[in-house]
């Protein structure tokens, strides 16, 4: 019923956006990224717009969960019992979860009392198995309810959907990049949440007036004649897939020398980042942006391109230097790599 | 059971409420209408007069939701499965959504045993369905809940209404004009809120004795006899219809030059709203303007007309400059477009 | 089982709620009338008289919803299917709203399921039904849930109650003289509220030692004797009714001048009312109170009667003038009429 | 099961306490008694005691809301559908109101099923009918909930206890004397609540040796050996039972002279009393007081034995003056009647 | 499949503790005992090992409420029902009352729909049942739910339980002596709570080496052999059991003197406390602990050993005396019986 | 489907959690670890390891309880009605107790119906019975809500899991080593939260370079090869596993001398921990860590070992002395044992 998504390629601005959506795009366990920033500049178009440049991706035939028939290990309970996998071609899943969403809707409900007499089949799958292998969503994410955060990060954590209740336990594959964008005037995130996005990201309305334009023709002639606009981008969009299936492929081979280890380690020392996971982040941010760039090492370059990404949202408020988080990144990369 | 509604052409005062919701009428895709201002102004009697003065429109006969047997691309799984459209004329609907209506009475309510066993049937539409081509209106909408709200801008951007519950979505179209008002000084709006009506407008108590005695009159008069009074009005509502019609067939082709669309720029960037919203929604309102008055192109005079309403739910709460919104826009035209 | 109510006209004192409660009796679109001011000081009292004063109507025999035979044009459902109207003489109903009351009991109660299979006999009429063409009583109003304070001027203002419930809606005629109570010092009353009621008048315990006597020697007299202290009354209780009667007979022939009109709107702009609201239930109770006078027309004497309970719950609190008001809307009636 | 109460007549100091009681058991329209105070001083004692004092009551036999046969004026819907009402002796009961007791279990309980089937047998009888004709008691009533204080001092002032429930209404007589106690240290009392009880009185542990140590040896005698203790205070308890039946029969023929009335009004006007509810209970009191005593006339020793406990509970709080409400009856009565 | 309890005669120091819980061991009518003080100090210790001291008692074989044979006047509905008390031994209960009850698990479940049926045997025991003639224990008893508490305090008072759903009522004996502790630090206690306990004791951490060294040296031993540990201690045990039997028998027959009633209530009037409770409670606490010390008659010895203990909970506080209520009592007893 | 844990023994860093943890394997009677500090820092890590580290365990074939065959006297029922006990080895559990969780999902869920008809099979174990013998882990335990908390604690001490509904109760051994993490500047911890945990220990983001370095490669490795990775710490596993098993079967034996029980008792009093719980853990937790280190006896140097962990959150918050508790146990340790 609906038309086809705007173009990932004919977005305007926003680099840094695009550029962590890609990242994610190219190495799911980034974990995630969040999206700080004003209301309408274009967040939910761009998730939108992604999840429809992806090339189409394997699954199962008639599997509920969309299990990947080339990753035996990953199977849903259904499908290992399967004797033979058909596989299929299907969109990559993009999934909105709404604020007001059960814990039913979103994990999937079990009936206790078929689940006793069928087993599996008495789950009905929620939206964490529909978003397996695709986007999870979450528009104003600082304002969904805690449990509901804190469900959503573990799974994202684990790759896997477990449903327990009473005893029963069901357990499918749950693996996606999950999207929240919100703006922290108007409702602070708990520091858990901030600290368990992968990336973090700042959009702002633009302030020169031939982006804007542009950003407006662009959109009226989308909205009057949405297939004549996305024909004139097909190209553009083919390319931009091409360098993410191309980044995919070369990822494993991406070498992260010691140096490079030292380096992010020092830069999170000066920022006194709390635990390690904001290291961990960025050296693996910084090797899937590598390929996306066609380098085969993370150096100093891809570190700095990432850094502000992986890295503000883990600083401690320091009530005496009421600078930014973002400057305080960018100062302690000025200072550790040179202006 | 009741009496027919006042006459849209006998409201006297409250030229800016009357254009917006004219414009809505021609161009439904400007977002809605909030109303803003005092109580005993006449606003919910404005929108259902506006209502009974639109032309009757097609649907298809016993669809439950509505459709318009002329667009294809937008029926109703029942319609889709209709093996011939016929059509009937019904009057254009307005539903109100009282405060403390439940999401199923709103969204519609879903019988899961039934649906698993007859499928869309099992839908009771609710007063989306109801509202859908017609208009929805919300009194006191500054204290709707935030969920009802969440849910209503959602459907009324995307133009349909998803059901979903424990698996089974339920999907229909559901376009409407969204009119809401609201007296602030009751209950502060939520920005998000603000930001997604494409229409702003503030209505007041007349302060001319004349005015206000006409009023009177004429509501006693039309209370006394509506039949006799809604006679005397009908070739102004003729008219008026008559006009609607012709800037709806005109709109596709008012063009919106690019020193339109510079100079909504320049205006939103003076006056530093967030997002690109408003630009757009500043842009499509000038087209519909231009519609009415039967222009072939939006040119200043356009975007003077409607930018007030278009933009000042829109700004930044100043702390330094406590200038109220109207005045903030009007003074920034002045500096744009000259006195 | 219980006693004849004390009669209307044997009250002492409190002429400015009696005559409230006249003219909402001559004319009840006036909207209601509230009773602010000391416990203890018969309001509950006098709402029960005035109905036990007011003439037997005739309604159709059997109909739940106490429909008027002679009005064809406000039949409920069952009414509107029915061959024939036998009427019957009831009393003018007095129903209690208590605060505590379900939805369900206020708007009546709608069993789906029957009404999917028996349509209209599934609805269990309310105390909504029960007041049509009585009095609906609330003592505390102020502390009444908003909700319902909602759905009562709803259906006031309409005439009619509406009951939704998933698709199925019941509708049927509902006609009643709010009276509401409350202490002001006990809870504030909501600006929405106070400016829906048509009349608000003010009551205090009378500080005359003869008045109170005489008022404790009557309601002894009356709780020792009830049968007899009514007997006493029964003449002065059929000159009231009569005169009751004629000023309803009289009423759609009383005039209102052009002059009449710009009174009530310079009064009104004066005193800087919000809307009209309170113009036009201005202009309605003076046009009652003549009738109940016996005038043909309405003068500035019939304004002036009634200024102070139409307007005084409808100015805006002026936090440099903490004069009451009462004495604010009597200064400007000095002012514009003179001493 | 358990043992017989406590004597009334052995209890010792408390006088305020003793004679409001006897008043409420001879003339129950007074309203009720608040009793406020320290805990441990018998209140629940003294009403128990009471009950247990009063000559046993004639009830319909088998009639489960404890209908009077010589007053047919009363009777329930059952009691009036008998051939013939054959009486049996009942004790006067004292019915204990649990504060988190239901409205459903205070009210009754209405089964609407069965009601539809089988009309007033559906009606589970609650609290209120089980009190009918004897005494309510509730510890700590300034901690029940207000829905429920409501409930009961409508009941209270009306005599009968109306359930209603989706159009059913079930009505049965039901008039008790109301108790309360409480400690206003421990919060406070809603004006409300405060004014619609009858009589008001003030409680204190004794400060006195001798007085404690005989309430002492009196408890600690009575708890040894409850059955031997009650036989020695026999012909005192059927002295003080006399007594009352004989004020009982009196009553109806006690004078009110105007004079009184006058008194009355002074007073109460001197106090700023809201409302006239204080001034008819100060009569009612009196009137009851004189016929305890074998008086025929209301005089000023009758008017000042009962005017603290008629009125302390209805003065408005007086910033400028922290004397007590005892103070400030006792003060106006020295300045009325002399010292 | 649980160990053996702590010997009561083991444990070390917190003599005040052990006084009061032995007193309330010889006559529960005192009401309770209440423990203030730190964690970890043993207080449910020592009410699990003085019910394992106290000799077993018979019971009514399968009997639900544990009915004392002996006791015709305190069966229940099913034991007044056999034609014969077949009796069994069994031992003292102490149940745990957790903060999380509800009131059904903590009264009784009743099921209306057998009750009709069937009735007693409808009625599901609760703790209140299975603490019947043993020990109800509340760990944070001022963290515990008002309603239950006053639930539990009520059937303390009465000694029994009295269920009653819509009209249903079963009643059972459920006498215990209930056992609360708390932290006063760490919330506060209601005074309506504190009064109606009959003792209340303090408990603070041993300063002494010796004992502290002495506690954990016996607890490591019993934990590591808790069965050796108990028959080290039996030759003790068995002394203080007899001793408990003894002071029981001998109870009824210890003398209170006047001149001991005078000294209490001069006592309780020194001290200010409110009602009479403390002064009943304080003249019962010292006929108990004059049993336990084989003395016949109360003294001024046995007054000053439990003073403190019946009133310390009893003072009004004192805004301009911070002294603890501890000291209060102290001085108020040296200053009356010298030091 | 998951892959295998992460090596206890490759964990860098964090001496005093691995030492605590370690000390529970050895002796689960200590009360369970809390892990205080940074997010990222591998608290849940570090319990899966250790889960992974323990040699695997008897249980009874089928028990749904794991009972342990060789210990008779704490079988569940049904083990208790098995004619043989047969045994099959099973890993140690490690179960997390997400923050949301019911109730019944923690304790299990008893279908009264089916118990009064099929007695304990109508028991659905919870998660409590699923941790037996294990790890139970609560992450953020800060912010779980009381009543699970008191729940926990109630069953780690005392062994066993008694679920109570309606008079039917099931009871279960369920002993596990309770660990909760959580971060105090999220949210304060309950005093007697605090208390009831054996050893608390404070976790650190690394300050060096190279410990950090080391701690992203190892994670690094172990997440691109987890098989792999745990292969080439399979040596130092077995290590570290053969010297807890040694420690266990030397622990009966460790002598703890009357001077350690008095240098324990003499730092308590120096620090003034209220109540005796932490003396006996400190001495519990002492001798563990010998027989881990290979002692016979416990000295000063197993005290001063783990006497920050046991005493630190019992100090009573001292407003004039903001010095850390970590900081006040260090300092009472080296005034009372020397530097």
């Amino acid at each position: 019923m609906s038309r086809p998504p705007y173009p990932f390629s004919a977005i305007v601005c926003q680099e840094e956006m695009l550029r962590a959506l890609l990242i994610a795009a190219v190495d799911g366990t980034v974990g995630g990224v969040l999206v700080l920033g004003d209301r309408g500049t274009g967040k939910s178009t761009a998730v939108r717009a992604l999840a429809a440049l992806l090339p189409a991706m394997k699954a199962v035939k008639d599997c509920r969960f969309g299990c990947d028939p080339a990753d035996a290990a990953a199977l849903c309970a259904e499908c290992r019992g399967r004797s033979r996998l058909q596989a299929v071609e299907v969109p990559v899943p993009v999934v909105d979860l709404p604020l007001g969403a059960t814990e039913d809707r979103v994990a999937g409900a079990l009936d206790i009392e078929r689940a006793l007499a069928e087993g599996v089949k008495a789950f009905e799958p929620g939206l964490l198995a529909r978003a397996h292998r695709g986007f999870l969503y979450i528009d104003e994410v600082n304002l969904l309810e805690d449990h509901l955060v804190d469900l959503l990060l573990d799974v994202a954590a684990s790759g896997e959907n477990l449903v327990e209740r009473e005893g029963i336990s069901i357990r499918h594959p749950a693996r996606f990049v999950l999207v929240g964008s919100g703006n922290p005037e108007e409702g602070e995130l708990r520091p858990q949440l901030l600290d368990r996005f992968g990336l973090c990201v700042e959009i702002r309305t633009p302030g020169d007036i031939g982006a804007r334009v542009e950003v407006i023709r662009r959109r009226d002639a989308y909205d009057r004649d949405p297939a004549g606009f996305c024909a004139a981008w097909e190209d553009a969009q083919a390319r931009l897939r091409r360098r993410i299936i191309a980044a995919r492929r070369r990822l494993p081979d991406v070498a992260v020398p010691d140096a490079a280890l030292e380096r992010a380690a020092s830069l999170c020392i000066a920022l006194g980042t709390d635990g390690l996971r904001g290291e961990l982040t960025l050296i693996r941010a910084a090797r899937a942006h590598a390929a996306l760039e066609g380098r085969r090492s993370v150096g100093d370059a891809e570190i700095r391109a990432v850094a502000t990404a992986a890295l503000r949202h883990r600083l401690r408020r320091n009530v005496l230097d009421e600078t930014s988080s973002t400057t305080r990144v960018e100062r302690a990369l000025a200072e550790l790599f040179g202006p």
